[in-house]
């Protein structure tokens, strides 16, 4: 029964679900039904897909979530940055519009879902560590550019695309003699109401008297009103004859039962961007799930939240759907209208599926401006350039990802960027890691603390040579302690022991162990001794299997107190401990 | 002047050459050539190119190794394991014995001369490193296996290929039935005479009063003989025409001049090839070159031979010869013959261009059996599975490296087996210091010196939570500190101070500064003090540009002494210092 509650979390809240619980669900559900119809809508056809797809990829992913997921307030559906990654690799695999690209769709979300499935069971979810935070807010902040501009042509009512910023400014300058003034008026108006809204609806709402709550809600449901507003004056006028671009017939229906594909062409070109997709759609939504859970102080499972996405992508794929994940803007409005359960999930997928069955005509009028105005507003709230400055402050390696993913993403797409990203971070890493810094180190008088010469007043000897060694001996840097040591042993020929202060030596690996034999055997040819000290619990247990320790040119001491007492001619003066 | 000695070796030991080292580095290149020429065609074998190539490989390259070079004894030139990944890397984009297949080789050598020029311009010798003793030793050994297998069927004199075992030993087992005899009674008769040279004939001469280089010169010479005595009877007997595969007609040539394919489609099918080809060598080439520098007290540097090899694949590519880099056996050869300055090299390069000239036609009747046979019993002394023993003992993480690029290598193939090697090593490395080892400390008696609270008698106080990171924080590892202090402190309602001792700590990344930061904003929610003690000097000095340090919660101690006097109760009855 633990065992099964453990891969099933619903089994926890499910028994203590009561009527209080119950409509405070129902309540949350209505608000977010009614703001993720135009969402759902607007990531479509962000990924390329018919409108349909957006508001299918929101039901059964949204039930699955609920059943599997930890979280009781993460909303799982389509998001913008992973809309945009599906748009990216979809193309380069199907056309647009084409029966192919919405196969693709399904088959990328299938491969995402196995991919989270099964990093869930093999636990394996530190892995989206690997993405640091530098390099995730720089991918999302460039994600959210890319995205915007690829919405510029919808405000226009002209065609362009392209999956880089050069190629979407070059398809954009080229067709702006199609452009459409009645497109222009709507979409414009249209992006200045939701900055508005956004900006300056909820001080005004306050100010009239409403409800905290009340002035959220209804903020949030500023897209709605423009959908309403744009698809009504359309209707009215006409303007759908005069060239203004609309949503069109959308199929009522429930969402279909559909297969992803299985050729392993297709399943192999995906493969790499569906990691991606889930890598990233992962870090999106299990930050999401933990800045919420905190604030009601539950607790999230991050191995299990990898099973809950998996599900909710594999559900996607056999029901029309396309990669989705749990988002920051819906989970929020769940969050901030009530919802206690993940029920809550489950009432908002009916109150879709009756939206896909019996609303779908109410937005054949719908101009696609529109739409993209909602997505324009929406992502620009996630670019926030101001990581550069802060990592530039900091510590330049970081600032590098930053700049790298951000102009790589842009200028080469978001899968270049991305990986660019992880790779150039843990690249960096290596490299500092490579070339340790070793501080010659002193006794700070009045104490028993080492500390390094050049930064601290401190006691030296100069025939005992101390050095803290500031990293974990590997591969990596193993021939650098080595070079080092002999660099400045046949300097100073004074030099009658060297103590190495392993105070932060986390790890000597077998590389390492060999560089250090070598040292070893090379100051025993110079007859001078070689000492370690401070060497931690899991190293000495390591060491203690080697040669070394039984060969060591030296002792090993406790601290680099004892070792200076012990090996230093100068101690016995003054050895404040007897 | 001094940077033009930098880039050019030459110019250091030029203007010093006198007589008596002119007869010294004589002495060493007539036996070093009368060494290379079974060596050089016997690679050239391995790698599927005709005889000649190895001749010529063997020329160039050691001229311009000897002007750009630092090592005084290194001999550049065809090698076993190059030579295997020469024969898979082009094997994958043409046919053994087509003109393609040399042009292919022609352009392997120049993209592996361009890629180590510019890593030696660009100083990333470093880059090295990133493969690890234990992937190094596990590598060599596989390939040492894999070249062995593959000379088996020209022993038996059939015909067989492949890349990987399983590939080799089904074509081996498929063709037995073309067995030759006659060629089988050649083959492992020479085989079993060299083997029987390089394991008794030292002790042999040594106990007939020579000395101990001639000794160890006539032992090296065991293939010379060899190569001469099958030759002979095969000719002798005419067993070209009973089936024994010979060598047959080799131009009498200075080496022509080539050029290297450039069409786009053959390089990017050779870079990834070039790149782990380059790598290795010179890998493989300077750990010979230190390892002789070092018994004369010379010294080498990295990123000049990076240049000093790169020159010599550029030369190879262009004057019909293969992929090269410093060779173990030839270069001690060199070296224990006396040879002073790299001048010897250029000897021998004449050497070889005179029997490049005049001498080929003598190996018309040489058997292909004692090329493979003096291939077998070289690359046999290559392969030592002692490794994995000797990691098995030492870390488990060093064992798994060595054990996956070993049976990859062999199942696999070469560059699969490396590449997999490279990156388990990185992986597994992040993955320990993904998952820190923290300890809480304590005070051990009568000192000012902490250690972990498991492992030693210390003294503690349950009002002072201190922990030991025992890892730099970055990225990888941000948000384990952060959930592992959340839950210690949510677990110790007694707990009114926290103080982490950065002892280890070498570097704190900007994802690990919002984590700290999170943490302390934290703590400073449920009332607990956030202190940092022994902060090193780089680390402290990064963290002064953040906000931490400004809005910590607490303090920072030089020691972590001085923490806990000021926040321990404890402390103040036994205040040793006062």
């Amino acid at each position: 029964m633990h065992y099964l509650r453990q891969y099933l979390p619903i089994l926890d809240w499910g028994h203590r679900y009561d009527r209080n619980t119950f409509s405070n669900d129902l309540i949350a559900a209505v608000i977010v039904t009614i703001m993720l119809i135009p969402q759902s809508l607007a990531y479509a056809l962000l990924a390329g897909l018919p409108p349909e797809a957006g508001i299918y990829a929101s039901i059964a992913p949204i039930v699955l979530y609920a059943i599997f997921g930890t979280s009781r307030a993460l909303a799982v559906g389509p998001v913008a940055v992973v809309s945009l990654l599906t748009a990216s690799a979809v193309g380069q695999v199907a056309e647009t519009g084409t029966a192919g690209y919405a196969i693709a769709a399904l088959t990328l979300a299938f491969l995402s879902g196995g991919f989270l499935v099964l990093l869930g069971i093999l636990r394996l979810g530190f892995l989206a560590n690997f993405l640091s935070h530098p390099v995730i807010a720089g991918f999302i902040t460039a994600s959210g550019i890319l995205i915007a501009v690829s919405q510029l042509p919808h405000i226009l009512g002209i065609n362009a695309d392209g999956h880089t910023l050069p190629q979407m400014l070059r398809s954009f300058f080229g067709n702006l003699d199609q452009i459409n003034l009645i497109t222009v008026i709507i979409g414009v108006s249209t992006t200045a109401f939701l900055f508005w809204v956004r900006k300056n609806l909820k001080p005004v709402l306050k100010r009239m008297g409403l409800s905290l709550l009340m002035a959220d809600v209804l903020t949030k449901a500023g897209p709605v009103a423009a959908v309403v507003a744009t698809t009504v004056t359309v209707w009215i006028f006409g303007l759908a004859d005069k060239g203004v671009k609309i949503v069109g017939e959308v199929p009522q229906s429930l969402p279909p039962l559909t297969l992803p594909g299985v050729s392993p062409e297709l399943v192999g070109s995906l493969l790499v961007p569906a990691i991606l997709i889930s890598i990233i759609g992962f870090v999106e939504s299990i930050s999401v799930a933990q800045t919420l859970a905190a604030k009601k102080r539950q607790q999230i499972d991050p191995n299990q939240e990898l099973i809950g996405l998996g599900a909710a992508n594999l559900g996607a794929a056999f029901t029309g759907g396309f990669p989705v994940t749990g988002g920051f803007s819906r989970s929020v409005v769940n969050f901030d209208s009530g919802s206690e359960t993940p029920a809550a999930g489950i009432y908002t997928a009916i109150g879709l599926a009756i939206a896909a069955l019996f609303l779908t005509p109410l937005v054949y009028f719908l101009p696609k401006a529109t739409l993209a105005a909602t997505i324009i507003v929406a992502v620009l709230s996630l670019v926030d350039l101001s990581i550069l400055r802060k990592t530039w402050g900091y510590n330049r390696d970081d600032f590098l990802a930053v700049l790298a993913t951000i102009l790589l993403t842009l200028t080469m797409g978001v899968e270049v960027g991305v990986a660019s990203g992880v790779t150039i971070s843990i690249l960096l890493h290596l490299y500092k890691t490579s070339r340790p810094h070793v501080a010659e180190v002193g006794l700070v008088p009045n104490s028993q603390h080492f500390r390094n010469i050049h930064r601290h007043k401190v006691e030296t000897d100069p025939s005992v040579l101390s050095l803290r060694v500031d990293e974990s001996l590997y591969f990596i840097n193993s021939r650098f302690l080595q070079d080092l040591i002999q660099a400045r042993v046949s300097e100073g020929s004074e030099i009658k022991n060297v103590v190495l202060m392993f105070s932060a030596v986390n790890e000597v690996d077998y590389s390492a162990l060999e560089s250090l034999e070598a040292v070893n055997q090379r100051l025993k040819d110079f007859d001078v001794g070689l000492h370690l000290s401070e060497v931690k619990g899991p190293v000495m247990d390591r060491l203690k299997k080697s040669h070394l320790i039984h060969e060591l040119n030296g002792k090993v001491f406790l601290s680099q107190f004892d070792a200076w007492r012990e090996l230093s001619s100068h101690s016995q003066n003054r050895d404040i401990s007897k």
